[in-house]
Parts: structure tokens; C-alpha cells; sequence
């Protein structure tokens, strides 16, 4: 039994106490039917677990530990994804939320049917982190991934270039090297492996018809690595999820990239 | 442009016509415009690809070449599937066609909702099938997987326990091997690598709430090795993804793990 506690707490520490919503106090009373000093588990949205015990007052719990856990990746994943058809953004979102994804920056492309300058208001964006935020809570994510706001290709590449992180753009070339290789390539050039310290990696993915050749090209100069995910034909839905999968593969069996080359 | 002409001609060959259905006709002439004369791929469902011409009749294309492709996985794929609720297994057929699976086995196990006995009858594995053949046909999959009938644990273990293939399964226990150190290690143990005699690889994932120990048992004892797929808590609609993603990019930057040994 976990709580997403970072809504109404930003800051859990030992022997503060968590004001409860009334819908938490709703869940925990009578969903789970915990009574007074039962322990649960609170996440404080951002990597830590604390062990939480409900309070004599209905309206509070007290945070008697913190939880070591390790089921989060060993480096921080980022993807850009030009937003695919309708709402299929949405299963990529959950899907990539329990692969530990960090951070998701959907992008207006060349190919994108919603076009740059089209007014999406917040309402989208406020859903997509709703949908991440209930995909972290069923896949008891430590950390809660944040769903941007969409923003053009060219601006996010120009946000990363100097960004001291590993950069990876999904490619149907032919002569692409496999992502998973380029990993190991990244991994085996670099001498000094340290797991605390390993570098992020961002992975952007086209969306139905891909990348143009003149965002591939933009997206290099920028210090993207073009990688394949395979010679199989993969939707816009399915490649993002295989993405990760190979990311969570190479890191869960190495030691990632370490970021001090 | 491709057609799947096994349907209607089961063994093609060069220089021997295609017999076009209706629908078949309509696609070509109306919906892609092709004139008498004009080139199109046939795909036969097991594996090979055919450079047909469009016949004077209407009725008929004729196969002119074989063409050459290697966009399948360098071994056979096969998924064991406990049931997930509802119409989940859907997507999974969708996702895991895209990545090359060959075929697929839903089975009924300790925690499936349908249970064993069920009379599911045969409408649900047409469709499942169907579902199956759209995704060859839109990812351009040279096979056409196979959705076999339901079956329970039981028999699919038995069925494939004397079986020269490589068996494994997902677990969530904490010691358990990564999928990729496990293929890797079957890979250096075996000094005689064949592109072309590849093992096939048999995966069972578990439904929600996964694999009783019971079960787990059962598959060890029937050679199935247990393998993590991550520290993640994958939903039971993505651990098959994943599985099969991780077997891809194995294969695709191997050579795959040969049957010589």
C-alpha cells in the first residue's frame, strides 16, 4: 500500500508528519482499511520512499523511516517523442512510466498532424502527467516522470546541445548501429564506470512516416547518435516502449555511462 | 504496396499466377491504382517475399522474382501468454507481432480470470488472429504469427518440455538473471554459432498478479530458466513487449544462439 504524498508534503523528512487529503484519508481508512497506527509506504514523488505511520488525528501520518529501494533505472531517461496520432500518446506514457522513464517532451515535427502554433492549452498537458502519475502510483515509481509541454524539435535540440548527456535519435537507416550497441560502445569507451554518477540519456522517436532527413541532420548537429531499434517496422506507439526496454536492458546489466570521462 | 496472398495460393513460385480475390483486385486497381503490368510484393505467410506483376486478367498477378529480405528475427520467437483481463492480450498481439514474435499461446493459469474448462470457443482466437495479420501486414512481416487456441500451463509445458529449444520465464524474484545476461550467457556457452540455426526461444509471461510458485516450478522443472525482465513493475500488457524487444535487440547484435552445440 503506497501514497503519492508529494501532492499535499513537498519536503517528507523523519518525524514530520503528512497532512492527509481527504481523499488520502478516504483511501486509507476505508479502501485500504488501515487503522490508527498502521504503516504504509509514502513517495515523495522524487526517488525517496518513506515509511509512514497513521496518526491518533485522522488527518495525519507521521514519517518514521526512510525506505532504501533500488527499482528505479541507474540513469535518468529522457524522451522526445513527435507526438503520434490522436490519443496514442497516451499508452506510450504509461508504458514508459513503467519503464522508468523520467521525463517525457512531446514535439511538434515535420511530420506531427498537430502542427507548432496550434493553441493545445493545458488541458492535454494536464492530462498526460495525470496519466503518468497514475501509471507511477500503479508501478510504485519512486520518481514521478513530468510531462512537458509540447515544444518544437528545433527548440528542444537546441535546450540539450550543450547538455552533458548522452543523446540518441531513433532512425530507420539502414546502416544505423543498434542502440543497444552504441550503448555498450558509449559504455566500453568510457573507463572510469561510476553507478552514481552516470550520465543521462535522451532518446527521441519519430512519429507515423518518422523523422525528415532534414530533422536527422538537425538532430546530429545537435549531438544526437542515429541508432536503429531493430529491422523490424515498429509504430510510432511501440518504438518508444522498445526504446526504453533496450535503455533499461543495457543499464540493468552494466553499469551505465559514467559522466566523469 | 504489399499483398498477403497466402490466403488465396498457398505455395507460390516463379512464373505461377496468383489467383486475386475480389477484395484482393479492388485493392490493387482502385485503391492503389495499379495498372496491367505494374509491380507489387506478395508476401506468402511463411517467410519469403515475391515481386508479382499485375495481370492482363484482372484476375491474376504472376510471380516474376524472389526477393530477398531479412527484417525477421534470426530466431523463432515464441510467447507463452497467461491471460491478462479483459481485452489487454490484444495490444500485446499488436506489439509483439511488430517485434517479429511467431507465435503465440494464450494459456489459463493459477490467476488468469478465464479459467480452464471456459468455453471460449473459437471466436475470440479468430479474432486474436486477425489482430495478428493486420499487424503483419502493417509492420510488412514476412511470417504471419500463429495465435494458437488456448491452452493451460500444463499442457503448453509438457508439449515443449523435450522440445531443442531455449525456454524461459519471466519471474519477478529478486536473484533472477536479466533476460539479456541469461541469452548472453547461453551465447558464450555455445562455441558453434549459426546465423542460419539459430535455437528457437520460447518466453512465458504471467498475467496480473503474475505466476503462482506453483507454476514457477512446474516450467523450471519443464527446462524453463527463470529471468528478470528489469527492476520495473511491469504491467502484464508490457512485460511481453519488453521480452520481446530484449530478445531482438539480443539477436540483431549477436548472431543468436545456434543449435549446434
Amino acid at each position: 500500500m503506497t501514497l503519492q504524498a508529494h501532492q499535499v508534503t513537498p519536503a517528507l523528512q523523519i518525524n514530520s508528519a503528512i497532512a492527509l487529503t481527504a481523499e488520502q484519508r478516504n483511501y486509507l481508512h476505508n479502501a485500504l482499511r488501515l487503522n490508527v497506527g498502521a504503516e504504509f509506504i509514502a513517495l515523495d514523488g522524487k526517488g525517496i520512499w518513506w515509511l509512514a505511520k497513521l496518526g491518533e488525528n485522522a488527518d495525519t501520518a507521521e514519517i518514521i523511516a526512510k525506505i532504501e529501494n533500488d527499482t528505479e533505472l541507474a540513469a535518468k531517461v529522457i524522451l522526445g517523442i513527435a507526438m503520434p496520432k490522436g490519443n496514442n500518446i497516451e499508452s506510450v506514457i504509461r508504458q514508459t512510466t513503467e519503464l522508468g522513464i523520467r521525463q517525457i517532451v512531446p514535439l511538434y515535427s515535420d511530420r506531427t498532424i498537430i502542427k507548432s502554433g496550434t493553441e493545445l492549452g493545458n488541458q492535454k498537458r494536464d492530462r498526460w502527467q495525470r496519466i503518468a502519475e497514475e501509471a507511477a502510483e500503479l508501478s510504485m515509481r519512486t520518481y514521478i516522470p513530468e510531462v512537458n509541454a509540447p515544444q518544437t524539435l528545433t527548440t528542444w535540440l537546441s535546450d540539450l546541445s550543450t547538455s552533458p548527456i548522452l543523446k540518441y535519435i531513433c532512425v530507420t537507416t539502414p546502416d544505423a548501429p543498434h542502440l543497444l550497441t552504441s550503448l555498450q560502445n558509449a559504455n566500453s569507451q568510457n573507463a572510469n564506470l561510476q553507478n552514481a554518477n552516470n550520465l543521462p540519456i535522451a532518446i527521441a522517436t519519430g512519429c507515423e512516416g518518422g523523422w525528415t532527413v532534414r530533422e536527422e541532420e538537425m538532430a546530429i548537429a545537435a549531438g544526437f547518435i542515429p541508432v536503429s531499434l531493430g529491422d523490424r517496422v515498429l509504430s510510432a506507439v511501440t518504438a518508444p516502449v522498445v526504446a526504453l526496454a533496450v535503455v533499461g536492458a543495457f543499464l540493468d546489466t552494466s553499469s551505465g555511462v559514467s559522466s566523469e570521462s
